[in-house]
């Protein structure tokens, strides 16, 4: 079976999407999740043009990777400069990364308009910059930019800067389609004269949406010879997009024969994709191919009695083969299994039938369709199986809360949080200000706990994330609330729903410490 | 210049979309944006299985039609029938359509399993029911369901199927990839062998976008002598989709040379794409290909001084072929020039040396470090460039605010918002409840500037997101809102950031409401 490497860009072409951006440490939690997964490249960013990307390449050293190898992203050098004094060259070499991308001009266009320079100058530039990354022991990776243009304008200068990067020692070269016009045939054409041309070189391809082809036209170029695939997860980039590397890994898997990852690997492909979206914080797009929620949903009665009869009488593939499921079964079947391995893990003894357990799943049902969502938000999960217990004894228990947050001209803005818990029997009820309402609610039951559980002085809301659930009803609609809390071991996250967005980051909140204080009892 | 017929089931396949569903009035209006585009074939629904659908064929006699002709959609006669004694055929005539279109069984499994009978009988189910509907009048097209995959399966009987078609006096053929999984070299292959079988026969294709291919695919179609195309507006259907009709017209068109729509009515597809998802009352995809707000938006600096020299040095094609415009992204990182191109896109004549220019830049690089982004927020940018202006009075002003929500044992949460405003030199001081604090201050203000303002009553909130940026403080940290407002004519996005997610949400809810009375004020 032959071996395509996968070349992730989510973090850096990704990130041109409008809308997305992404944090130091969201970039370090999507480099982690895209080495699980089991991409050869994962490009970090751009450190000679972003400074935030300079944090990631700094704290990616000390990321353990069991597949992947990661890349910075740079331009070639200056008209008319030498590699050593180059600003965004010496930026690459300080990301110390064993791969270097450096994207150069094809297109004579703009050499001529974008660049300003000559011809050859451009040759050189492109042969120098490879040569001096090289020299220094790196990968190099060629992204020709603009390449199936730049081949239409001038076929032989287009080829002539492929060779300076080879003469320049680039160990392989990537074929862009920058502006994302071209047709699948045109880019067979291209891929067919350049090994025509160069018959050793190692070939990427990397694609952008405009056409809605990405993922076509990086289908063929693998038809031709190209043995390397750019894109991003979920297709994000700018304008129309990237190359969706996720629909691109099932069809080259499953219709293709190649392989992409490592084996055994394919059915992480729908948990990633949705991972992936709730950190860049954009809502997962319910109809993408293979991983989508409705990828494998049968709505007419006919189809569902003929998919029990065979289920591969109205499905591509099976869509257990990539992490996802029909859509009718997915509460039921895939959470049993789900839930019985969270309470081993808990160490809670939960025998397969167990009441506790259906009691848990009808709740988890009932509380998705009210907006929750369990997949990001374990200790959540483990909560819910504890609370199923009789003999379980909740730390805290609410009675009321009130946030208020006042502008006043003259006098700026006011946020303060009253609550009352009832705590082994007594009463407490505090007050506090915060930065906003929900930060106040936090510090007035910090406030209400420490004397009771001074544990809860050793964890703190370390994330926090707000999603809008059919944004539709604007400011009447569904909020979902997601936090991270850590102390010196772990991390946890809770999740909580509400049409009312202090009481969805109450309830998440209500969860958080309730865990960190009952697990700071059982450590 | 060659003809491609575009098919159009958005209202038949497009409605199996999960989510989707139009009365009769939305199928008409569609229909006629559908014949104003000017696509060849209109299939307006499944009069046999659909009730809702036979209203619509009713009233569809109506339509003045300039270039679509109407087509009813059902499957062959039941197995042992006769055409005249079958319901769906009944439902098929009385639909009194032009054009009649007939799915029926390629693939055996389906024949044996579905349908449960024999291979010989369903030849004459294809073959009988086309030869009524055809001795009726009716323009015949037969779709052939799974063609592909029965094609893999037993070619001689999928061949075989056709023949009945043609047999049965089919117009055209339409080989169907109803699952979705076919790759567009496959597609090919299977055209060849269809021609090289019934040389004369009008072929079709029609496919779906499991693969993330069904454009791809029904070009390869075409391109291997296909003339009719079935797709969706946006690409609305069943599981991931149908082929989208928007990017196959725009990819035929401008880049394979083929003609879809009547002359000069290409420029029509941006609105018409987003006017069908304004009554399916989808969100607009942002992403499409040709038609999205962001397909032609440039973010870098860079791009945007190099746009200014040569327009297609970053685009595939001219925004305005196809009806659309460039976007410019104003950010941070964005300079001098994409402030007056954003300028010019709102119609605002600002000259190049207008010291509100820098006034306004420094604005966003500030508020942008306080967390603002005004790459989705239009209406912001412009209200800045307003208020620079000496002369601009803002049609009201905040003097207080307060929320205050409650959650209280056995009586459950308020939430209550109070407004004091200053409007024409008046002070207006109401209060409101809401689902939540924010949707309270929304019906606060309103409620205080209605009497001023009547024409607040026409816009309303459709979008509200949420985003947490540093995380990292958690509660603590820096929120952003972006709200999104419609009247009857246009939309617009505000931005507001804040560390109380409340005066963000103020922020973002003050821009939204002023935008939107002063628009009222010009239009």
């Amino acid at each position: 079976m032959k071996n395509i490497q996968i070349y992730d860009t989510t973090l850096r072409d990704g990130t041109q999407r409008e809308g997305l951006s992404l944090t130091a440490n969201d970039k370090l939690r999507v480099a982690q999740l895209l080495d699980d997964l089991g991409v050869a490249y994962i490009e970090g960013g751009w450190p000679g043009s972003n400074p935030k990307d300079v944090e990631f390449f700094q704290r990616a050293k000390s990321l353990t990777l069991k597949n992947a190898r990661i890349a910075a992203f740079g331009s070639t050098m200056r008209v008319g400069g030498k590699p050593e004094d180059d600003a965004n060259v010496m930026a690459l070499l300080d990301a110390a990364t064993p791969v270097c991308t450096v994207v150069g001009k094809t297109w004579t266009l703009h050499v001529e308009q974008v660049l300003r320079t000559t011809q050859p100058e451009n040759l050189r530039l492109i042969r120098e910059t490879l040569a001096y990354l090289k020299a220094r022991g790196r990968e190099v990776i060629y992204d020709a930019e603009h390449f199936f243009d730049g081949l239409r304008a001038n076929s032989e200068y287009a080829l002539a800067t492929l060779g300076a990067a080879l003469e320049g020692g680039a160990d392989s070269i990537t074929l862009c389609d920058t502006n994302g016009g071209t047709l699948p045939w045109q880019i067979q054409e291209a891929i067919k004269q350049v090994r025509a041309r160069f018959s050793d070189a190692v070939i990427g391809i990397h694609t952008h949406n405009d056409g809605e082809l990405a993922v076509a036209n990086s289908l063929a170029a693998v038809q031709c010879g190209a043995v390397q695939v750019q894109g991003t997860i979920n297709g994000y980039g700018e304008r129309c997009g990237n190359a969706n590397l996720i629909a691109i890994i099932g069809d080259l898997e499953i219709k293709m024969g190649y392989s992409c990852l490592p084996e055994g690997n394919l059915e992480k492909l729908t948990t990633i994709a949705r991972s992936v979206s709730e950190i860049a914080n954009i809502a997962p797009d319910d109809f993408a191919a293979y991983v989508g929620r409705n990828a494998f949903a049968h709505k007419g009665g006919i189809h569902v009695a003929a998919q029990r009869r065979n289920p591969m009488a109205y499905q591509h593939v099976d869509p257990e083969w990539v992490g996802n499921a029909t859509h009718v079964v997915v509460s039921e079947l895939s959470g049993r299994g789900n839930l019985l391995s969270k309470a081993d893990e808990l160490n809670l003894k939960i025998d397969e039938r167990d009441p506790r357990i259906v009691h848990v799943l009808q709740q988890i049902k009932d509380k998705e369709a009210a907006g929750y969502h369990f997949e990001g938000a374990d200790a959540s999960v483990e909560l819910l199986l504890l609370r199923a217990d009789p003999y379980y004894t909740p730390p805290f228990e609410l009675i009321d809360y009130m946030t208020v947050v006042e502008h006043r001209q003259g006098r700026g803005m006011v946020a303060e949080a009253s609550v009352k818990l009832r705590v082994n029997g007594e009463i407490v009820h505090t007050a506090a200000e915060g930065n906003g309402p929900v930060n106040a609610m936090d510090i007035a039951t910090r406030k209400a706990l420490a004397q009771h559980y001074p544990a809860i002085e050793n964890f703190n809301l370390v994330d926090y994330k707000v999603r809008i659930l059919d944004g539709h009803a604007a400011t009447g609609a569904t909020t979902r609330v997601l936090i991270e809390t850590a102390n010196h071991q772990r991390r946890w996250s809770t999740v909580g729903a509400s049409t009312n967005i202090i009481d969805a980051s109450w309830l998440a909140l209500q969860d958080a410490i309730e865990y960190g204080v009952m697990v700071a009892q059982k450590d």
